[in-house]
């Protein structure tokens, strides 16, 4: 097998898969904006108007000319004319002149001629219709300017984000109710072996239920794509060959966990190279547990063939299924992949020159976490179960040592 | 305002409210398996088989009685005698007795009598019939034997899981395709204000569209909940008192954001705690923003009060309402936050003695990521939007340096 001879490394072998796609495709869904939330916009949002709309104050308190109150303080106390009270939900119905002040609550609407707000604290009512100012106020102070949290005509918010509760609250905030998301990249999942049945089946001896359909189905499905089942297809070129063209027909992605027998991987790879043009692009990843990985772009469809194991498959295709999700949603890269900073709990050795991944259990120990690796053999899939994160040791790394931190990413 | 004069910190006044609130009610709804992802499960799962359910080769190569292999070595080779090959999906039809090997495939089922397994890398074919192993195996080498993963009765899943790909894996494997899950809690958000208008409709001057009822509905249904929007309550104590009795009766849990105006604060209180008994629990917390947090229990059901302005409301929100939530879903709080660990950017000044929570954007410098805080005044709602995360500087902190290393959890 020479594709093994020279493995590229996850990062690299990624780089060559995404440089292969096309770019993210111009599928736009209009959705409400109380649907929005965890979908993707599709493309830059600007606002019509600014926000906000109008100056406001930030306080409780005396709007003021800053300029009336200089050298105010609690023993020569600035004495203003009272002319009102601004109404919360309307235009105060007035100016404010040279030596006036206005009653203001938090979020009213700061009157023409006004640039300050003094927090009632700071003030105190002596006669009718006079208030003693007893400390200075800047220009400005305890004030939102109009335009100061967005001014029109700004980009809000860019292409390919994906939309969090403040997203969400910005758009509500400019009466954006409708907003361009990307349409969910579908998401085509094969599983393969003559040794596997569907979950509903019982296993004859020698048999074991299909666990990566739907493992896969809910990592695409929790990273914003649209995952179809194409259930078991038996060890055989012709079988593998029928479904994945049915797949990549009705996907834009399609994930094969191979068949566990040296004979199924070595003909996955061949059927994947005919399915579509420039085929496959890496067979073989440094890095463990995965090896065995397929990256192939099938006439400017991703085909990524799996490892059939369940831990292997899930791990995997956290590396590479779901950046290929992001790049067809418009997903840019920036953005930190949560992870707990961890005290490692025993020495981890690790093969110098690979990339490993570890599933830990992270234990709280006197307010530090605890990253216990979860030593495993493959194919238990209630080891990932038990997991909290997995944990990477870098290809330049020998092992990690007991005590050492880490940075263990969130599952 | 005495209330204010002591102020809980954030974690004794969450404590404090969830004391008061009944155990988690026993609603409990069955889906399937696929529709299980970031569900909650609602009781303990145990497996009724074990898994895997016979003794299976974790290489490709070949089965073996382990003493046949003891001493074997490239300069003095094992030779044993072949039986056959294990069938992949079905039992391998024969025994292995002494002397004896069997081809095996990854996932194979072991012959009985065999209890290792040797990598087809340490072996070679030399004659017909017969296989030369030229390193020894230790019993139970590369073997997943029986109960290995799961025992039969053996508790899978705890009651209060969110469930990941990886347990959804799990499942599959012992052919539970359906959940019992955690019924969503119900939580009814109201806004009030006379200065807040529904977002399709136009401000007029002096008037703000509604953003708290998205924001929190938004992170309500993130964190599992069923949002009810009720809209906009006017600033008065009868509609007030109105709207909080009917949401009090459709939901578990309520929350309302306050009119700005402190006349609203006042009142708001009052009403909540004539609403139900033991009512308001905690009015104030010290913790910056949303020091006039209210936290309630009316009649067994939780009511939180949440500063008007919208960044406010929705950091806020992160530390009350969805530890309501997840108290209501049986989650139990182990489970770590993501967090990012970065490196301040700039000083940040805090008063000693109170929490402080602060927007802050990330940015990858050299391969570390750098916190770059959100310096803002309130209400400005795109400061979230523009956030990746919040700092949480400790009470016993006045503040932290430049270049120091901080932990920032993930928006």
């Amino acid at each position: 097998m020479p594709e093994f001879l020279e493995l590229l490394p996850p990062a690299e072998a990624l780089a060559l898969l995404l440089k292969h796609l096309p770019p993210p495709g111009p599928k736009t869904e209009i959705v409400n904006l109380t649907d929005a939330l965890g979908r993707t916009s599709a493309r830059p949002i600007y606002s019509s108007e600014p926000l906000p709309a109008f100056s406001r104050s930030a306080v409780d308190g005396f709007a003021v000319r800053a300029r009336d109150t200089f050298g105010a303080s609690e023993s020569l106390p600035a004495y203003l004319t009272l002319v009102g009270e601004v109404p919360m939900g309307s235009a105060p119905g007035f100016l404010l002149n040279p030596g006036q002040a206005a009653l203001i609550h938090t979020g009213g609407m700061l009157p023409e001629g006004a640039d300050a707000v003094v927090m009632l604290e700071y003030t105190q009512y002596s006669r009718p219709g006079e208030v003693e100012i007893l400390r200075a106020a800047a220009p400005g102070e305890n004030v939102l300017f109009a335009g100061e949290d967005v001014q029109s005509g700004e980009e809000v918010l860019a292409g390919g984000v994906r939309l969090r509760p403040a997203e969400i609250g910005g758009l509500a905030a400019l009466g954006i109710l409708e907003v361009p998301v990307t349409a969910p990249p579908r998401v085509g999942i094969l599983s393969s072996g003559d040794e596997v049945i569907p979950p509903e089946q019982t296993p004859a001896p020698g048999q074991v239920r299909d666990v990566n359909s739907y493992t896969l189905s809910a990592l695409a499905a929790a990273s914003g794509a649209r995952p179809q089942r194409y259930g078991i297809v038996p060890d055989n070129p012709e079988a593998l060959n029928q479904s994945l063209r049915q797949a990549l027909d009705e996907n834009d992605l399609v994930v094969i966990t191979a068949g566990s027998s040296a004979s199924t991987r070595d003909f996955t790879a061949e059927i994947i190279s005919r399915a579509g043009k420039p085929g496959v692009l890496v067979h073989g990843v440094n890095v463990k547990p995965g090896k065995p990985t397929i990256l192939a772009v099938c006439n400017g469809k991703a085909v990524i063939g799996l490892p059939g194991n369940p831990v292997s498959a899930l791990v995997i295709a956290r590396l590479f299924v779901v950046p290929v999700i992001e790049h067809y949603l418009g997903i840019s890269a920036s953005r930190p992949r949560p992870a707990i900073q961890a005290r490692l709990a025993v020495n981890v050795p690790s093969q110098a020159g690979r990339e490993d991944y570890l599933p830990v259990r992270l234990i709280l120990q006197e307010g530090t976490w605890m990253a216990e690796p979860i030593f495993y053999k493959s194919n238990l899939i209630f080891t990932l179960a038990r997991a909290d994160g997995l944990l990477k040791i870098p290809a330049d790394a020998t092992g990690v040592e007991a005590g050492s931190l880490v940075s263990v990413e969130i599952l």
